[in-house]
């Protein structure tokens, strides 16, 4: 009989989803272009040009059955030297091939590191605001997944809370820095501590503790934001990165698990993802495309977009009376609902064409996203709506 | 602390990956152009041309938010509207778009089928010889590979032996035809009699069994051969599928699952497999790669150097007094060996620079795979070496 259990996740509508289709049903009626989808983390602004170049010539000059072939299962040894220079030549660590794991997209390489350092039972600790897929993505593995409560104030880490909830059960510590849904980037104070406190709990509990650091937002910090490295204040770092955001890649699936060559087991850890990958069917990147980032690494799409809206939407929200904390990177911000029921507030947000999207699936009350992945001229044009809003609570 | 599991999991190693490496450290000494490398079933003839021409009209025509972009869960939806469209042209069946979901090659599409349509603890049971990779890939769901033994005569079904292993347990079958490693296509009197078994069986269990049919051969059928459509024979047919071998394309991860439109559940099925994709880490095939195969659906690499290189080794290795089922397509033959061990006659083979796969690892004693996806002119070439390895035995 077909699987109950994945039949039963049918019902669990994502509300990121159910608000873009909600965008979509309105647009059809009153007009696409009157509508402010504030929804969906989607790139806005394309894949630098070089990308699509890079691919014609791959395609123009490569044999093709070396173009379109296999690859190993770690991916394309070529491909992963070059993301292991370019990393140790960025952040002054020396990673090497060995280290480095191609995947498919983030999700990809968390589902790999999610397998290789926890074990069914173990528990992975992440902090609220989270991105909701990390529950399926960890109930997969048979881990269990533990939220920190958000330090509301400056969504940087609620030490007080993670501390409580560290114990020898802890296998993973899962951050997402820059963050969707606040837009905050840890600082290096929030890191030292963190790295700090699993010095010590590695310690206190005699084995290691992974931290998975998923990195889809590292190139989007905005002018002035003090955004540390993560891998290099902890040994046992595995970072997760991918192409969607930087390069607007992210129908493409390309992204990879870099472990830190000074972790504990870091080469044994990569031979492993290729072992993860036979029973889910991984597999690899498409070579076409895992050749191709492999030779536009450091390139972005022009991020700027992101800052000027970010500026835009905090000055004018604020002054309206929003309380938000200033996002540091990303294309997200998490301003405070001005009434306790976030659900009920975007909601009335439909009521003027603003597409927004409670915070409760993100692990926290009270608050909403504004994912302001889209055209400076639409966020021009949703302020005065924000006005109309706000006149209701302000 | 790293998972034992997967750990453990690094000690297996592939007797064709092992084979392979032998095959390539001769090479490295005595010149690659003399090892006759039978070990990899890996495409030796190139994607058609017309592959290469619509990825760069597709790169140089579409706007690249839209080219790049997210696909949807189940895959682009034109996409899965093309697949669909084409089954249905050829086999007559009636797929719509909601039958298909996209893939990343077969190992993508069996990973999904596996985890709708039996759960763990549930048995699937396939037939000797066997893709060895079904032992991980089934592993990892929690289900229960059973295998029924060769019926080494024809390498058809051995019907005794499969009827014996039917139980209330089982939830699937896995069939592989055309077949690797025996390079035989299921005829239709045996898929008749599969079907017809498996209708009674469901009767008898009161539950649905479903066939899952791993199909990345199809269009590698010699000419003459019996190979019917399996989904016209049993109602509960998942196809999976993979462009990797009929279009040389197997590092970009293309392949797709079609639910018989007949199968209970058909729909529901396929949006299931999109739920399976969260918890695996799977999102999709690249977006760039689905739009490229849609468009040329139906196209071949040029596929008539496999027929050639089997009717030349057939015809060769016969006469030399090898005892071989004649295969009907796929570039796998499965030779008996000329002594019971076949690992040492596969060690015999590499002193003439033959590097075949003994038939263990296949689930079969006394065989060997040549994997003849090589240049005919390399196939030429090792006849004479074919001769002095008989010669031991003849």
């Amino acid at each position: 009989m077909i699987s109950e259990h994945f039949k039963s996740m049918l019902g669990q509508k994502s509300v990121i989803r159910e608000m873009n289709a909600a965008a979509y049903a309105m647009g059809e009626k009153i007009g696409h272009e009157n509508i402010f989808n504030y929804s969906l983390g989607n790139p806005s602004v394309p894949a630098p040009a070089v990308v699509n170049e890079t691919m014609i010539d791959l395609i123009r000059n490569t044999q093709p059955l070396a173009l379109h072939g296999y690859s190993e299962g770690h991916g394309i040894y070529s491909v992963r030297e070059s993301v292991a220079a370019y990393l140790a030549k960025t952040y002054d660590i020396p990673y090497r091939a060995e280290h480095v794991f191609m995947a498919s997209g983030a999700a990809g390489a968390l589902a790999h590191a999610f397998r290789a350092v926890v074990c069914p039972g173990e528990e992975i600790i992440t902090f609220a605001p989270y991105f909701p897929e990390y529950g399926p993505y960890v109930h997969a593995t048979g881990a269990i997944l533990k939220v920190v409560p958000a330090d509301t104030e400056s969504f940087q880490i609620n030490f007080d809370a993670f501390e409580q909830m560290l114990s020898e059960k802890t296998a993973a510590i899962l951050i997402n820095s820059p963050n969707n849904p606040s837009g905050i980037v840890y600082s290096t104070q929030t890191i030292q501590k963190l790295a700090d406190l699993l010095h010590d709990a590695q310690k206190k509990f005699g084995h290691e503790i992974y931290l998975i650091s998923d990195e889809p937002y590292r190139e989007i910090v905005f002018s002035g934001v003090d955004a540390p490295c993560i891998s290099s204040y902890y040994e046992n770092t595995l970072m997760c990165y991918s192409f969607s955001k930087s390069i607007s890649l992210p129908g493409e699936r390309i992204g990879y698990v870099a472990v830190n060559p000074a972790c504990k087991d870091a080469e044994t850890i990569i031979h492993m993802c290729t072992q993860i990958s036979r029973g889910i069917g991984h597999n690899c990147p498409a070579s076409l495309i895992q050749l191709t980032v492999a030779k536009v690494l450091g390139e972005t799409a022009d991020l700027s977009v992101y800052e000027k809206n970010s500026e835009l939407l905090y000055t004018e929200l604020t002054r309206m009376g929003f309380s938000i904390v200033k996002p540091g990177g990303t294309f997200y911000m998490f301003p405070k609902s001005p009434i306790p029921d976030a659900v009920e507030f975007c909601q009335k947000a439909l009521e003027y064409q603003l597409v927004l999207v409670p915070s409760n699936s993100f692990g926290v009350e009270g608050f909403f996203r504004i994912a302001y992945c889209v055209s400076n001229d639409t966020v021009k044009r949703s302020i005065p709506q924000f006005e109309k809003l706000a006149a209701n609570y302000f």
